[in-house]
């Protein structure tokens, strides 16, 4: 029998649940108001009820509060913008003529890490190490989600050295920063998402990266 | 002004995206009952809504409908999680009572993978190429959080070797398994993480995660 699910929940909050990850976007235009910070702490513990493997919550969060530390934050993305823009060749111009961060804009920024000691967590991750990752990019979506539910738009940027990123937060050895988190207010969200809208690259159709029993198979219907 | 954001969901849809964050679990016990196609459809849509590097929509699922297949991915974790006691040392006893995946016993097994081709992808990977990984996270995490709407468990196992089981489902050069997803009815959502009740870790205060400014600095309050 394929019941209904007894867990299941309302139909409204379901379609929220769904909602949400549907209009989710990743955000690059703010308006400088703050946020809240009831909401602020609302997301991060949204963030901290993530999975993680061997439940080792390897995610940790810095809160950039000083200006000229933004500032420098700022200069450091658009250095790796710049070098990513001559990696691109042939694509260096479209790239160019991208928004691909709201670093100055947005009312809040957060630095997402990996923590340090990592090594030490073997559950999960004895061949898969990168797990960790995994686990602080599910945070990170939490995150997202809740804010699109709150109104609060995000942006993921990840055009930094995470080596100098790290000195400059005086990150410790094996700690690692993956995402410079851009929160703010908007004035909107994007129809679809903006990489889709300035034709960067298209959404593919979902059948074509389904397969059955083996990746060879014909795509699954 | 720190005003509520106008574009904010009801209360009820922004209290259902909070209550899927929080009552999601990594589950192990299932029902063997199989899902509604409809519900794995739009499951793997949700997936496919997440957000990804550059746009890249990196993932790939490969549904599981072998059942000598499923056994010969069961054989695999199998042999992982001896690997995995072994390396643990002193803690290998406590690990082996741990019930670590339910692959024989759910509903339906899907394997997330990333594709092929990912070297050709520059935007927002130069120096973090891993964000490839990432944004396969933040897919399950939008299956996950869908499926707990719907009533559904999942479970992601980690307890492989990703080169033995690429071989196994014939992956080509460049693609690499990230997780065996366990989905399927259940008697019931754990109330607290498993490996929290079964006190293999402990929930983390949040507050020891954030910082302000720099990683050395004061935990925020």
């Amino acid at each position: 029998m394929q019941a209904t699910s007894p867990f299941r929940y309302s139909d409204i909050e379901v379609d929220a649940v769904y909602r949400a990850i549907r209009e989710r976007r990743d955000i690059r235009h703010f308006r400088p108001e703050p946020l809240d910070p009831e909401v602020l702490k609302r997301l991060l513990h949204a963030a901290h009820l993530a999975p993680s493997v061997g439940f080792m919550q390897p995610w940790r969060f810095i809160r950039i509060t000083d200006r000229s530390l933004r500032a420098r934050l700022h200069s450091l993305v658009d250095t790796e913008r710049q070098r990513t823009a001559h990696a691109l060749g042939e694509r260096r111009d479209e790239f160019m003529r991208l928004k691909v961060e709201g670093i100055l804009d947005c009312g809040e920024i957060l630095v997402a890490s990996l923590m340090d000691g990592r090594e030490r967590h073997i559950f999960g991750r004895r061949t898969l190490p990168e797990m960790d990752l995994a686990s602080v990019a599910c945070a990170i979506q939490n995150l997202w989600l809740a804010a699109r539910a709150e109104g609060i738009g995000m942006g993921w940027v990840s055009l930094f050295d995470p080596a100098e990123l790290g000195r400059l937060l005086l990150l410790p050895p094996g700690a690692k920063p993956v995402a410079i988190l851009c929160l703010g207010h908007v004035d909107g969200f994007y129809e679809k998402p903006m990489l889709e809208q300035e034709k960067w690259a298209e959404r593919q159709p979902l059948e074509e990266m389904l397969f059955e029993n083996r990746w060879a198979a014909a795509p699954l219907r």
